[in-house]
């Protein structure tokens, strides 16, 4: 069995317009690489941190605790290193936590011959995402670790479904260098929403399952709507409403909040209509002063994977 | 062409635990039958109806008034005739307007030479289902019209979607003789609901589409949760805990309030179960003074039938 792996960690999506705190999917050109190293020490060590300035206390790291979680259960004869390239810039709210928390136990799970499965990763993850959110939430590790759509039935217990990914479809992605907090993203929302709204949004969640399984792009596009976080959130994101219609009138099927923002996704159906949708979001923010970085993805259906 | 037609109208289901105004589904073993005759003399005329006392006026009945709107739009060079043998029992919460309403638009389409297509129908059924409940809505039409499962995605523009029935599912119906209105049944619900019960129920519709589409009863048991409306509806059906927790006991994969009620149903793997659930649930109501009917039925992939 090998004694280190190095993987590709992806960032993701969460909530996918109308599924809030459920949906999410993966991406596969932005994503942090991270070596995961057997020792016959016993014990965890963080030895390298590069990208971004981030703690290499295991309790003080997401990628620590999510690993510290799972070590402690599974109590292995050995012990391990873990080294973190950071390339997704945390804050932005394309599951930068997440790519760490769910990179290293998936890594030291390949090392000690998988003995657990994806739900039970995403278990252990769960708790180094809590280190960064102050609450437990797979929207985003769940993506990452089952690859492609996937729907968080419930936290407690952890129940994730792996939804089809139509072949077609791509991802486009600008992240405004603006802070939003997780927390303050949270606080904005309501504790109640109006029951019609609610209505709306699962009509527009089932739908999207629906379209997803039969690989309905139109109804893809009909799908990606929220009617319950949006017009809040957006406030905290300048030019939110600017970009999302220059994507859709670049011929994105959706586009709305990647996850708590500051990051705008949109979906697309073929690498072209993406490309001009990148395009078209990339002219809107170049008459402000805010800087940005954009990219477009297809949808990673395998989520983390060896490099 | 044929100048006359019969046909069978079936009862529904609508909301389905999570999928409060979007999801229904059809019955086999209950519903009306109706004679829908062309004429040569213009206009329409409700010539019979049987089993309930309800008016013959056009404009008065439900099955007239979606008649009505759809013959003014197609202005076809004859009329029609409309007999009503009425077996779903008014105000039962299985569709019994939404059946009449249904039926006499389906028919005239048959007679016509289907100008018309699903969708369409469902538009002037309802017009005919307001009369009944004050209200437009498709979510009892839907299912009647389009058959098996569906999804009310949006009522303005109309858009329905057909959903995948797994073959072994049964449904078992309990219709205890109380008076439940519609209008009682909506102004019990909250106008606003917790953002937390809102995200379980977007997160069963999601999962309940995904397990029929492939047809995992484990899951479909896991989604058919209502986290919205059945705490407040229950309330106006005397022994529901009951009833569903025999049902439960009894094999079902869930069981929950049947459209605004008081009818209740369940939905099982297998006629077996179905029937065992049945028992079940008899024996709750056997024990009180209420009367009550029972029907075990498979889920009607057709809708609407010629007999």
């Amino acid at each position: 069995m090998k004694n280190e792996i190095k993987i590709f960690s992806p960032a993701t999506v969460a909530n996918v317009a109308c599924g809030f705190d459920v949906l999410g999917f993966c991406l596969d050109s932005i994503g942090d690489e991270m070596i995961i190293r057997k020792t016959e020490a016993q014990g965890l060590k963080i030895t390298k941190v590069e990208g971004y300035d981030l703690p290499y206390e295991i309790e003080q790291n997401v990628a620590g605790v999510s690993a510290h979680a799972m070590y402690t259960a599974l109590e292995p004869d050995c012990g391990f290193e873990i080294e973190i390239y950071k390339k997704i810039k945390p804050g932005s709210g394309i599951g930068s936590s997440a790519a760490s928390a769910a990179g290293s136990v998936w890594g030291m799970n390949e090392l000690l011959g998988n003995p657990l499965n994806q739900t039970q990763l995403t278990y252990y993850a769960m708790k180094g995402e809590a280190l960064a959110s102050q609450c437990e939430h797979a929207d985003n590790l769940a993506p990452a670790i089952f690859g492609g759509f996937t729907l968080v039935k419930s936290i407690d217990p952890l129940h994730i479904l792996q939804l089809p990914t139509p072949s077609e479809l791509y991802a486009t992605l600008i992240h405004p260098q603006i802070e939003v907090k997780t927390s303050e993203s949270r606080a904005i929302l309501p504790k109640e929403i109006p029951l019609q709204n609610a209505i709306s949004q699962w009509a527009n969640v089932g739908s999207l399952v629906h379209a997803l399984h039969t690989a309905d792009y139109d109804l893809i596009k009909e799908s990606l709507i929220d009617s319950v976080v949006e017009s809040h959130r957006k406030e905290l994101i300048p030019h939110f409403d600017a970009v999302k219609t220059a994507a859709l009138n670049a011929g994105a099927l959706g586009c709305a909040i990647s996850g708590a923002g500051p990051s705008i996704f949109a979906l697309s159906k073929g690498k072209k209509t993406a490309t001009a949708v990148e395009s078209a979001m990339r002219i809107v923010y170049s008459n402000t002063e805010i800087e940005f970085e954009t990219y477009v993805s297809k949808i990673n259906v395998e989520g983390i994977y060896k490099i």
